[in-house]
């Protein structure tokens, strides 16, 4: 008889559970998972080829284990006169979020954060064995200074977990309410801005708060405005002491020689990743116009998607754009979905799909 | 005035501790960190930048979470009748060992191991929360079943590592040693195998063991054996229950495209990148009777490495074999010295570099 989970000495917390997971469907529109649709040109994928046939040379040794290269890259794009001194990375935002848990939350620490929000920080949490106290939001998914100050005054956590543009509602975070809660707490701020090329040209990030604010952690990803979900490279800026934190708890080696050439020769070529951030910003705000003129009523947004209500069954309204041979996410939040900006193709198969499926169950109206 | 660590509300329990870290320096031969010093052939270099090529074409999706493809080579490379479902791999072995102890291991629950073996086991032990306990080896670093069974009975842990051929001894492990474990206790059972392809030709490893042992895992990386320390990739073989297990803590997406790409082109040229093993365990031989020639006492090994006794004053032997252009590891171990094997000309010039350290400080017998 096969042997299965619950014979196995696992921990206790984790019997009972099943692992994340988005379906990995191979459907002609993936709009599901933020990620950016737009290939790397290739002519930044040539240059990618040339950078890692050079780290194949030496590829029998380990890798820098400080990625020295790779943070003077990140710095130099993220500006602010900020130094590699600053920077840590790792695979994928979600390990570098793991690793800044071990080193300031764990047992008996707790994290704070404002659901609905990217779904990896209460999952990371508890990975660590963090604390998770999930807080309120004001209208419209927005967190005021004054709704976030109280939630950190009446919860008192170790780290409080932001998210702006705040994953999967697009809602924009404001630096008032970060500086508050930095004011309000001794502990760890994190603020997650993944889709941060998506917002407004010019719009100050939360880069522009950390001088002088040594608990402040931003982190960012080149998933998505650098199309490289599948490098995995995600990374923060922080004070140099935090860094020095970090590599308390990293697993030596962790990014590998082929990760970091990859993502140093993607660097050189920001200025052409960030183009197609411009097209993708204007198919998003075409799909919020046509949503909106369906019926629909999408949120305010300033990243790569779009979450809408009025949806009347949303796991109805999945399936069918399935059929259409269009993936979205249904998140279960009710009578929400959210879709991913594609290309114009995309972009236009998504909606022309969505008008198909108001046609089966007409836009409902929902609350605020 | 800068901020420093002790400024940061960092874990109670990293207060004062020092990042992990061989010194990563520019010296001619290296022979440090059990690295491969062989570079991969030009020929697999080649097919490993045309499968990231193509996978260049598709980086900007996530990657396959399930590293099908990977894990169907692997299990390939590894025989034994293994298919996908019982391979599970990760960013390195550490990473591996990491995810087997966020499942298994944690708060409440410990991890019995015999030093010296592979440092990374205690520090990720404690880095997941787990209570480290260490027991005594026999004689010349052994581990009888006797021995292991009477630790076994004595501390009750939740996970037992073994580690064969042990690192940084190179001493082999008995199958007998494992099974007589493995009956001992309920808990996991993991056998570190890092350094199995340089066990003498035809000898069984613990893979032979898998059957009708749930609880029992191997651990393997390509690090060593097929020349990839810098693309980070470690692996396992268990159940296919373990596998699950394993899916509930590791991060979605935690192996990138790249280096999915890039491992299964190396693993369609095993035989090719094995017969780099048979030159590196010759030089291992090699170094064993050289050194015994000159008067030190090298310990059985059956790794691509070479602990050895007799060094009257092992940091300034260190000093004086990097003064040469030779950097090999002081693990703190009374009177000994490792060292890897290198290529001919690598292993040369340390046994001259030797010879000259012998004139300065001629060897001592040391007690077994």
């Amino acid at each position: 008889m096969a042997i299965t989970l619950e014979d196995l000495p696992i921990r206790d917390d984790l019997r009972g559970q099943s692992p994340y997971g988005a379906p990995q469907k191979h459907v002609r529109v993936q709009l599901n998972v933020n990620e950016n649709t737009h290939p790397v040109p290739e002519d930044v994928a040539e240059d990618i080829v040339a950078a890692i046939r050079q780290a194949l040379t030496t590829v029998n040794r380990y890798p820098d284990r400080e990625f020295t290269e790779l943070r003077e890259s990140l710095a130099g794009y993220l500006g602010h006169g900020l130094g590699a001194e600053s920077i840590w990375a790792a695979n994928g935002s979600n390990e570098v979020i793991q690793q800044l848990l071990q080193a300031f939350g764990g047992p008996g620490r707790s994290v704070l954060g404002f659901p609905p929000t990217y779904s990896m920080h209460s999952i990371i949490a508890s990975g660590t064995g963090s604390r998770w106290i999930a807080a309120e939001r004001d209208a419209e998914f927005r967190i005021s200074p004054e709704t976030a100050v109280a939630a950190v005054q009446q919860h008192r956590p170790d780290l409080v977990f932001l998210c702006g543009p705040n994953n999967p509602t697009g809602t924009p975070l404001d630096l008032a309410t970060i500086e508050a809660v930095y004011d309000a707490t001794d502990g760890i701020v994190m603020v997650d801005e993944a889709y941060a090329e998506f917002m407004p040209a010019g719009q100050p990030t939360a880069l522009t708060l950390l001088p002088g604010r040594p608990r402040l952690v931003v982190s960012r990803t080149m998933s998505k405005a650098f199309a490289f979900a599948g490098a995995r490279v995600g990374y923060l800026a922080a004070d140099p002491a935090v860094i020095d934190a970090l590599r308390l708890v990293r697993l030596p080696y962790h990014l590998s020689a082929l990760t970091q050439a990859a993502a140093v020769a993607a660097l050189r070529h920001a200025p052409e990743m960030l183009r197609m951030v411009d097209d993708i910003r204007g198919q998003r705000d075409r799909m919020v116009t046509e949503l909106r003129a369906m019926g629909y009523q999408p949120h305010e947004t300033w990243s790569n998607f779009v979450l809408f209500g009025g949806v009347a069954d949303p796991r109805a309204a999945f399936e069918s754009l399935l059929e259409r041979d269009v993936i979205v996410r249904d998140l279960g939040i009710p009578n929400h979905l959210r879709v991913s900006a594609g290309t114009t193709e995309e972009t236009t198969a998504f909606l022309d799909a969505m008008r198909a499926v108001a046609a089966e169950q007409p836009p409902v109206r929902v609350g605020a």
